[in-house]
């Protein structure tokens, strides 16, 4: 199908650049719901808003029969204040778009617009979920799914930018590809006293570097080798004095995994372990464990579907395999209800100062990558029938 | 003798209490250091200003042939801010004689206005040595000796106040008695990075806890049983984020000996252990390490010869030995010149609210104490002939 | 094709339990390189022997144009004491065919049978390799390659007999499939003495205590957390009696990885925490690290291609995805210089009591198993003009 | 007085080399304890046998009025293989008195002789002590208390040979001066596996190296600085096979203290480590812990009295203070019920190739010295007067 994606390009452009300019944090995307509500709305389109949150659908319905297939993206910004100097920069003083969520939805807006000029020939019908608040727990998406967006719906895609893949790239990551990414914080309360004394204390620093060095053993002995699973303490906090030993420590960190019973064999042996440091060393111990997203598992069917498929249209410059991530991202709860994939659309170009890691404060997109995402879906919905014809 | 002690009781506690209202942080006690200076001159004694820096030294001289005996009390004050209410609380905003040196230079003040009085059956010499920042290392006793206060001198004999031994009491303490007290801080440094990428990183928590692991063996292993070995970690802060590895960790602490070959062993066991982390853990590991006062080895000799005058003298309630203390006190440096000894001096009463620990803000003694220690200074003197046989 | 093959069944069995009869150790393999290559010439195939060692190789050449594929079967057994009741029980004392490899043997010797009644069919060339000496190390395969084995092959397969799948499966396991499994041995070497006086002594127990819980690092904190790695220590000795502090301890282990650089890295970060020890505690520690065979990669392609097979083709009752093994397997060699994959043949059978762990002193396996085994490597056979394509 | 001692030297050396000739080993002492018996009687001894064993007990009345004063020497021998060439060498294979029994044997004997010839003078009375099996636990004083031997008994004297003090020398240990010297056996089970599974496992290997190194925080943090704590693993024995995980894991080890309370306080810590162990890595550990000797607590008081009247006595060579020992010994349990003293007689002369270890095969003394032991009780015996007043 033609869908003469390119007149759209300086529209894409504008509406990415309108969004990176005006962003706002998890959970307060007051103007940015709107925005996009009033966006579908303006293109004919049937919008649901206040979907579990700030969460706004469009539905689209093709003339042809065929499957319902949703694509999703997300619209929240970061507490990171831009660095960048160019027109388009955050007009919010310490809030950025630092993660690519403005172009997720300027790309699903465009991916709008065309299909609505083609309704036509799309067979089945596409609904847009625009999600709010993906970077802070507990994410829009469970409670969209809450909120019946998933009802009727047979497939579920979305994309995530990657500034280290340069534009023109379409990657693929099947099976696990982020992880249970949780936290925990651990406070330990020994005795405290005259550092010349110990033997009247419960050193709280000694049992808090037992404990560390223990929990060690939950990743080389207890977790099977050929699973995935990492405890890092990130903070150590404890003593206030070179010659007092300390009452307290406070420590938190964070485990990641794929697999969820993975997951749960680390909480347990943290527990043992946890238990094992207040029986050895005399002291209390307070674990506040938060899970984090579950880990996001692309079906291997469906993701090797849309690879071969983008891989025969031969717009993409290049398809790849990308090694899973061990970060976390709440499309994953969308995986978890309906078959469907993960896609990266890369935004990379180093000549447009376009390769800082997500979440920097120089964190840049080349927009032109856009366009090869906007594809993608476009792709998708080439291949309705396909798409029909397995679920039967 | 007769030395009518008792006649002096108001002008020990008026003394007691004017420095008490008065007092001056270590290395800073100016307006003290000149009242007793000019308090000895008053006396008649012949008196030499700034030895050593704020130091104060009278000289009284007896008119019977016999040795020289110095006697050190120290003078500086505290940080703290007195939290008592009695009419002679320290006029001094933060500052307090939370120790007891006023209490010491009052009793020393006053045996040397006594013996000024019986200045004609005095056998031998005796140096009054006041001293100034004790509390602070460098301290001020070094610089005394360096300054030539020992010179002739063939004893030396100080007190320190005691507010867990009750009024009346004089305790002794044969062998060491203070610790080597030393302080030191860590840092290590290793390589940050994320959370889920512990293999791109040097883990700085992960060093330091090995490191702390490891130097308990210092104590348990390489220490001889028999001997006094201490090492404790007071502090120990690293990392910002709990899904952030940490580059950087600094802990601090304490080591606590009394001979000064453990002291050496600890030190070398500590420098072997942190090189082994740096080679194990890929990290850089810097130890700045403070040597404090050596440690207080009273002589059993001239120790036990005292306590058998005390007893002799039937003066004291109780004569009592004292368990050694971990703490510092650079009344060492003139033990290691010099025989004496340093004995306690109770100055606790309940019935006073005398009895909170040293260096609290409630402190206070019971000023009946001072007496007892007044008369142990005059008891030596009045010994003075055997003393000389000693030496010879 | 029409192989008949059913035909063969007799034989094949008769041939597997003369050789399970008749079991030879790694190195030692006389009867049964002899009885291999006899049988090979019986059938009319040019054979070389004394390949690498033990190892004989046979070729058959196909009428008409094809590459050339090689099939591999080893035929070492272990010392290992039969304990079955059977018929067909090994008649040598404590050596036993424990790991299938006389039905490997059996397998590739009846599909040299079959394809010489078909010749005229075959495109291309088929390479028997029958290989010794698979159980210890370095084994034949290293040794056979150095002598030629595989020059013009183009690929290569070979299959292992499974007695955790049931009779009629095929598996495979494409990437990784046996791990880099190395052993290591661990001397340290302190200083003895009295148990009452550790600090006259170098504590090997304490050194190596120190050792082992540190090693537990590499794996949690150096190891990417996607890779796979194990270090296990399975042996600790030290000391005789409980009030002698140990001058000696001896540790044996053995490390799996799949990926070299994984291998490289651990056994970098074991020498960085052995010099760790050794500066740290002062003992002198000696490793020997042996290599064992390097990791066996089933190509993607090959193994996806065979597998496709062996579907269409139908006969097995199941085709199976295998999870990895962490044993090793010297095929690895093969696969290093040549594509091609190493499947799994099932054997297992309750009724047959065929379903004990390989290196069990009762483990068989169903014989009807073997069958289909034979038929996978005739599969290769037909596709021949495939394989052929795909080289070009 | 003058009780001739050199006269007996003759005889002192024919008994020590007749029971250097018979030795027997603990609790197995037939012919040893009738040879003393009957010794005792030819001197018209009142004699008691077979006193809590195999202990025998003679009685010597003065004729003057004073106190009743133990005694003791002990006479058990060591399973050693006597590897000295002198014609008193053992006649028993694998029996040895390497630890100086026969001497305490001997001195004791001619004790008595010397004493009956001069019953006349003695005020009160002598009571012998001659103990059957101190080299095993549970020894042999304890069962002669139990038996009444301390009854009436007012002091408690006994000397042990010293093989590192020259012959001349009488030396004393105020205060601790043997151990609570107690052995202990821990055995891990956890759970076998294959050295590439750990986390089908419960490794006993890294619990039994975490409890090690846990151990050390017992000694460094738990145990008061100034109080003596050791805890020594001697033996660890664990795992079958380098690729195997080990299910058991077998340590042995001692504890040395000398305060009871700190004995407790390491037993309390040691269990809740094990505790910690079992609970944080799913083991089972079995603590057998067996107590032995208390610890050896000289008097001050009786210490100082016996050896100011050696000094004043003025037959030995030197008079020394001796460091405590880590060892055991059960004299403690006499000094537990009655005021005494247990001092060192110096047996060493290099010349005579007398300066071997205790419980070494060569292990000899020079026998000149015990005349200094004898000398010593009978300086006792003297001194009867003194002992009485004290008394009152």
């Amino acid at each position: 199908m033609d869908w003469h994606i390119e007149d759209y390009q300086d529209e894409l452009i504008k509406v990415r650049r309108y969004l990176h300019m005006h962003p706002e944090l998890s959970f307060k995307e007051e103007q940015t719901k709107r925005y996009i509500a009033d966006y579908l709305e303006n293109l004919g389109i049937e919008v649901k808003r206040d979907i579990g949150g700030n969460g706004v659908v469009g539905v689209i319905k093709g003339k042809l029969a065929g499957p319902t297939v949703a694509f999703r993206a997300d619209f929240d910004a970061l507490p990171i204040q831009d660095a960048k100097n160019v027109p388009y920069k955050s007009t919010v003083e310490g809030v950025m778009h630092a993660c690519g969520h403005d172009a997720h939805t300027a790309m699903l807006l465009i991916t709008a617009k065309i299909l609505t000029a083609h309704s036509d020939k799309i067979r089945g019908t596409i609904v847009l979920i625009h999600q709010h608040a993906e970077e802070v727990i507990p994410g829009g998406a469970r409670a969209m799914i809450d909120d019946g967006v998933l009802e009727s719906v047979d497939y579920v895609f979305g994309t995530h930018t990657a500034s280290y893949l340069p534009t023109g790239t379409i990657a693929f990551c099947p099976g696990p590809a982020y992880a249970n990414a949780d936290s925990f914080t651990l406070h330990i309360r020994g005795k405290g006293g005259h550092g010349a004394a110990p033997h009247e204390t419960h050193d709280a620093i000694i049992a808090a570097s037992g404990l560390i060095t223990q929990f060690q053993t939950i990743i080389s002995r207890s977790v099977n080798p050929t699973a995935t699973g990492v405890i890092t303490i990130g903070e150590f906090n404890a003593g206030d004095a070179f010659n007092v030993i300390a009452e307290h420590a406070h420590l938190s960190g964070t485990v990641r995994t794929y697999a969820q019973e993975v997951k749960e064999q680390i909480k347990t042996r943290m527990r043992q372990l946890i238990k094992a440091v207040e029986v050895g060393y005399e002291v209390e111990v307070t674990l506040d464990y938060i899970d984090g997203y579950p880990a996001l598992v692309n079906p291997h069917t469906e993701t090797a579907w849309l690879k071969q498929k983008v891989e025969q249209a031969g717009y993409a410059a290049e398809v790849r395999i990308q090694p899973p991530s061990l970060g976390g991202e709440d499309f994953s709860y969308f995986l978890q209800e309906r078959p469907g994939t993960y896609f990266y659309t890369g935004v990379m170009n180093d000549e447009k100062d376009a390769a800082y890691p997500h979440h920097h404060p120089n964190f840049d997109i080349d927009e032109v990558g856009m366009l090869y995402g906007v594809k993608t879906f476009l792709t998708i919905v080439e291949h309705m029938a396909e798409l029909s014809n397995r679920i039967d």
